[in-house]
């Protein structure tokens, strides 16, 4: 099959074997779409859920480092020099906790939000449609077959009437419908591509302005501080 | 009460209500001291737990990317670009996914390790120490009352000399015991420092090498890949 752009929508009225046939392709291509999509939203979350534990594990140990001053040591003796080490230790860790916080918030706007919302409005319009359009075509089916059987003597001009309208309003509710399921089908195929790798630009962008702030904070001021800490240490 | 630098081993044999007062301050101590260190060290794990998961999250992600190739999508139109671009993300985070590996192993052996060490270690030696240090207090005690209680009269000589036996070596098994426990108790408040800020100067410079290697990977040629992204998802 040579490779196709998307449904043609004048197809439909005419609702052809090729035109169906070309569409179940389009239909099972929404469908891995939508199991792929499911799976890596699955993974995005579980790096946000990191990223997001991250940030409350580092609020959470700068609280400890800071609580140290508040134990009530019945042995007091040097530990000024301790308290104020780990309240400088404490900053880094409230720093390195803002720079993890705000990378979640970047994770959750530019990549898990994105990605849901494809999800909910472009995948989700595609199956509601097609259960309108599957529904729809039954009923023109069903139409179809009342005609079918209907007896051929002149007496039941009225019931043959009844019938005819039923059939055109069955045909015309089914194009219509048919109308609306090929556009959001064509709309899946032309977004597919972004919604794959927008999300992806914004997880990279959001490493890439993490890093370059964390090595801002991580300063030479930062290294002569810790080098001093080493040899308080191990004098 | 002036600060107090250490317990004196020459006071242990004299075992004085003094030298009780002044141990009971180094047993509140300490006792605070474990306290502390096991919020500090549950602080920790907790950084730690996510830094691990983050590590595992990155790598799924990396499969995930990888896995779209393995869909046999209906409509491949336009993949082999799409493929292509998700090949170079799914590198992206195998390459952060190795500095969050290191950062992970960084953390267990700079900041985990030594204060689980100084925990198992140190504090569990004073802690048992002094369950011994109380044990041999009670039996000297046990040995004192059995003395006191002995009659007067000349013809108990033998058991008088049995009961001084008893009291002699219930004395210098408390003493040894009580040499111990002072030198245990003396060297945690020596290493109590060390044990506090060590683990920190570990995370501390995990970090940092962390963002300096996160700086390198996220250089220049990847802010051109990400520009070209953009250009071909939103032309």
């Amino acid at each position: 099959m040579p490779p196709v752009d998307k449904l043609l929508l004048e197809e439909t009225l005419q609702d052809s074997p090729q035109t169906r046939s070309l569409l179940s392709v389009f239909e099972e291509d929404a469908e891995t779409l939508t199991e792929y999509t499911n799976k890596l939203l699955q993974s995005m979350q579980r790096v946000y859920g990191a990223q997001n534990e991250m940030s409350i594990a580092t609020q959470q140990l700068s609280k400890q480092l800071l609580a140290y001053e508040k134990q009530n040591f019945a042995l007091s003796k040097g530990d000024e020099e301790v308290i104020s080490t780990l309240q400088r230790f404490a900053r880094v860790v409230d720093e390195l906790n803002s720079l993890h916080t705000e990378l979640a918030k970047q994770l959750a706007d530019t990549m898990i939000f994105p990605m849901i919302q494809f999800r909910e409005r472009d995948l989700t319009e595609v199956s509601t449609l097609k259960d309108l359009f599957l529904l729809a075509s039954n009923e023109h089916d069903a139409a179809m077959a009342k005609y079918s059987k209907l007896p051929k003597r002149r007496e039941n001009e009225k019931l043959k009437s009844e019938v005819v309208a039923e059939v055109a309003s069955a045909r015309k509710k089914q194009h219509q419908t048919s109308l609306q399921y090929y556009c959001a089908l064509n709309a899946l195929q032309y977004r597919k591509r972004g919604a794959m790798l927008d999300p992806l630009l914004g997880f990279t962008q959001g490493q890439i302005n993490f890093f370059k702030m964390g090595v801002e904070m991580f300063s030479k001021t930062l290294e002569d501080f810790l080098s001093s800490v080493a040899t308080m240490v191990h004098r």
